[in-house]
């Protein structure tokens, strides 16, 4: 009986969902723009190692696991709750331009690799979050919100931006995401951060202390990762194969990493007599998210310029959240996505050729970029913020001091990532910290369980 | 006189072989193929770079260097060989179905970029038992076997499947090599697995051991890579720039890996009350290598019902293997592309639109899919077993107790991994443990060789 | 009055740019060019994170972070140079064969694909010297002789060759650029080494010491992504996406690094007994620089030969360098880039189809090459060196030994690359080697600054 029921669930589900599609004739455009959405989307798909990379570096060793399994749950969750219903949210006909109202499960569609482009997407903007959140939020409480962020509250500003929502017929414009991924990111980001407060004795007796982070050239190569998968996530929006937009909306994504970089080191240099590597690394995200929005409409001089001050913003951002606001973000997410999004977004109303001041438009397109700013502000951070208090009435969103104390390798996931122990070890032997290979790790475990 | 014979037998090895072939007129289509087939194989390429991170990071720091070299080995080896004889063996003119028996050192050969792709797959077979006879084996004895799976074993198999050959007459589906690639390498490996024996100590006093891996973060990334170039894996079978399938393969790829890991998620909690990073790392390959059949075929849901259940298999599989069998595999490779390759060669019979059971085509693409697996089952484990038996004749397979002890970079390669020790150290003061940077190192080999 | 005059500077410098360009009516040519060069781009691009690795990994813990600034910024750098001076001065109209004179800041310039391909290239050049010089260069001296050798001293060599200059018109043959790059590279390196000296304690007591790398695999991950990305640096060479040629060069690029691996591993297990790990690694880097300049006119068995004797090369390069003249070069960049892109280059005098010695064609293009060779390492060394000994003169272009001692991490950038101190610090607790978290950071700067 059961049987039957799960089979018949699972044809009705088949059924409901597109199959393979039939090979229609192929024409060339369709298979030029096919390659490099193909492209760009395993670019931004490797973007996803270079958060974990980034997150983990920044963080200490005890949260490493803790901090890979978030990363590695987004990117699941996050496709299929885009395929169950918030592709449709985001791309299916509009309902007053507030939200899409079909295509769910993918009915009607066709175009299947724009659906895994903008499901690549998807999960980088949900990512966000668990930096920011790292070292203390229960693992069970970041997936709940990553589902509603795939789900929901990420496809309705896809929707209001990227399709036939009110913000794009008011002209708004964000090629690649300033707003839409980076910006909404930190806002969820700083809404949750409110919540969960800062980690054990970061602000402890009014002062703040210094957490060190346990592998920079990790969080080194993370960077690079993200550099290169941004390559993809703004030449891929521009949907298709366009043999000047894409090299363009590239020189520029390049300039302002590099003028990002560059102003973080120098301006460190001036600030502090040194060039700080941490910051330089952030420097780079900071000028890529700067150029997001407006990477196909800035000259090549207009990236560097925008690349050059994300770089300050990055420095002076950082300071004012973690010292004067006291908001604990590991990883500075807030500011590299958050305050470098919205520079990003009203930087278009300045640089852009074709609408920006600076090239005698006038403000019209800057007021834009502001409005669509403060609304996606307040709809992520409301939704996010209801989403967390509703949480918190069931269950802490926190681990306990202890749990904390241990780290969240051993307190969510029973193991730690490093082991330079080189002996073997028989049950009685295992210390909390041993890291377990694979198989092993089962032997453990169903000992735990058995006493 | 020595001079002239190894110039003669240079020349001959050259004018029998394919020379730079002239420019001929491009054709869109085949342009369009080529650049599909390039991006393919660069992805497949840097899946090598993933296994040997998985590898090592879920081993001992003793056996770094070790793990590395038999990457390197592999995928150098492995696309000489193919080209000398193993691309003849698999593509060229059958021989009953059996075997190819032409296009040997190339010749005949115009499309090198389908070379190029199939070389790249070659070794990523060979590679999937570095992971199981890893921290025991003598490197030489791998370096034989590999000449012998990517010269002979794994073409014939790709001879019958993917040419010309009996089973893909018999209607056998295999897209992208749940069976050619990640069923042969997991015979294999089990085979030369079962000669070697366990690690020292593994399996002391009748007790199942721990042997703690040293960087599960690194191992992380190597999962993160393979994912990347799984989309060329998967993708590049297309074997050409199609816009409809590509997209499509590309998606199941993604949604199949999604339900792994998430399955192998709530599956560990409901067992072991925790969510295990280890597995879950693992379910990603196992529903990757769950859908590799049948990504052509199945449709989304369809691919993460796959995926979903290839994560329920990889805890239960590693568990019996393990405990049960008590067979030591230190990443699990004999369930991740083993047991998940024979689910995923099924699970064609099952889900496929075209012929799989669930859409009422009956059992016999089932049928044709268990004969196929049996059979290259068969043939692996006895073409391997023969080589690495009479390989016994000549020397142990395995390290002497006293080198897997020390370690097989110390013994095997004079050198060691890693090396916090912060200050130059002259001769006397070397200690085995110290790594030596490039130019160094030949200073003390020299020495020791003087010595 | 300030603001005014930054906003006209602005202004100037965005109307002699190139702007926004106006998107044209695409020929399907242009487009599959346009992709191939976008996709071997991102390729090139993300070797820089490779030779962040390979460098960090064979070097010191304590030097980590210096050596990854030196490639962020060579990265940021290079292409901002490029665009200002030196892509103008690589193929602007000539002057006498010798220096390119217009389209600086890309005036007159469409294709800005190609624009962002060479800037990729040229910062692999410079970076090479980042590796012979580590752990005790100043950085602000790197920056500066990046600044040249991207603006000025590489661009002129890729005029010579690549554009319309006189080593093109004689003939000289460099597809990829074994001599362009590489050998470039080297040159530049090695002028560098001979001013700043040997590491302290390297050769101490007439002794040549052994100076330990800190985290050999992740030099290996560096080696597998210089590896992926030498796919598009020599394939990308190919400027069109040309269905014929590409895979060849692919091919030949396979094939040589195979061969070097190969070659390398069997010399030293010939020569010392061992296949020495560190030494494999950097076997594959002497077989890519080797095939580099013939990737395009070398057969697939002239290409495994050409990548058996960079092998060769390799081992008995790096002893003679480090051993015999005492010169310290930490990562080999000398041997492998030099010594390798001299025999790369000479190679093609030999290897290839078209011209080459043993395909009967004569020594012509021998002599070209050797005539080729000559020249860049005469340019480069000679301005190279009149740069630094200029520098000399203002300052000390190497760290102070106590600066050396302690590390550049500290030295430079004022924190640790590494930390695994579990518990957080209260500012008199922080010590010198504590690494530091992102917000962290700038707390303990600011604190440093007002003591």
């Amino acid at each position: 009986m059961f049987k039957k029921i799960a089979l018949l669930l699972l044809f009705s589900f088949m059924l409901a969902s597109p199959l393979y599609a039939e090979t229609t004739e192929a024409t060339t455009t369709e298979t030029l723009n096919m390659l490099w959405i193909m492209l760009a989307s395993f670019l931004v798909f490797f973007m996803h190692a270079g958060f974990a990379l980034v997150e983990s570096g920044f963080t200490r060793a005890k949260n490493s696991l803790n901090i890979i399994m978030k990363n590695f749950l987004t990117i699941s969750i996050g496709p299929i709750l885009f395929y169950l219903v918030g592709y449709g949210i985001m791309f299916g006909d509009t309902f007053s331009g507030i939200i899409g109202s079909d295509n769910f499960l993918l009915s009607g569609v066709d175009d299947i690799g724009f659906f895994v482009f903008q499901a690549m997407f998807v999960a980088t903007c949900a990512t966000i979050i668990s930096g920011a959140v790292a070292e203390r939020i229960k693992i069970g409480v970041y997936v709940i919100i990553t589902i509603f962020m795939t789900g929901v509250i990420y496809p309705v500003v896809g929707h209001w931006i990227w399709a036939d929502g009110w913000l794009a017929n008011l002209g708004f414009s964000d090629f690649a995401g300033s707003t839409v991924v980076h910006l909404t990111g930190a806002s969820g980001a700083l809404t949750v951060v409110l919540f969960l407060g800062a980690r054990y004795g970061k602000y402890k007796n009014g002062r703040v202390n210094v957490i060190p982070g346990h592998n920079i050239p990790m969080g080194a190569l993370g960077v690079f990762i993200l550099w290169l998968g941004w390559f993809g996530f703004n030449g891929g929006s521009t949907l298709e194969a366009d043999p000047t937009l894409v090299p363009m909306v590239v020189a520029t994504t390049l300039m302002a990493s590099a003028g990002g970089l560059i102003s973080t080191a120098l301006y460190s240099q001036f600030r502090f007599k040194q060039i700080d590597a941490s910051l330089a690394l952030n420097g780079v995200l900071a000028g890529l998210v700067g150029v997001t929005a407006g990477t196909a409409e800035v000259s090549i001089p207009g990236a560097i310029a925008i690349g050059l001050v994300s770089g300050v913003l990055l420095v002076e951002g950082i300071t004012f959240i973690d010292r004067k606001l006291k908001i604990d973000d590991p990883v500075g997410a807030t500011t590299v996505h958050g305050l470098c999004g919205i520079w990003g977004t009203l930087a278009v109303g300045l640089f852009s050729v074709e609408s920006g001041l600076l090239y005698g438009h006038g403000a019209s397109q800057l007021l834009i970029q502001a409005i669509g700013v403060i609304a996606v502000i307040a709809w992520t951070m409301v939704t996010v913020g209801a989403l967390t208090f509703v949480i918190t009435r069931f269950t802490s969103i926190r681990v306990s001091e202890k749990e904390e104390r241990v780290g969240l390798d051993i307190s969510e996931h029973g193991s730690s990532a490093y082991s330079f122990n080189d002996t073997f070890s028989s049950k009685e032997a295992i210390q909390p910290n041993d890291a377990f290979g694979l198989a092993d790790r089962l032997n453990q475990l169903s000992d735990q369980k058995a006493t």
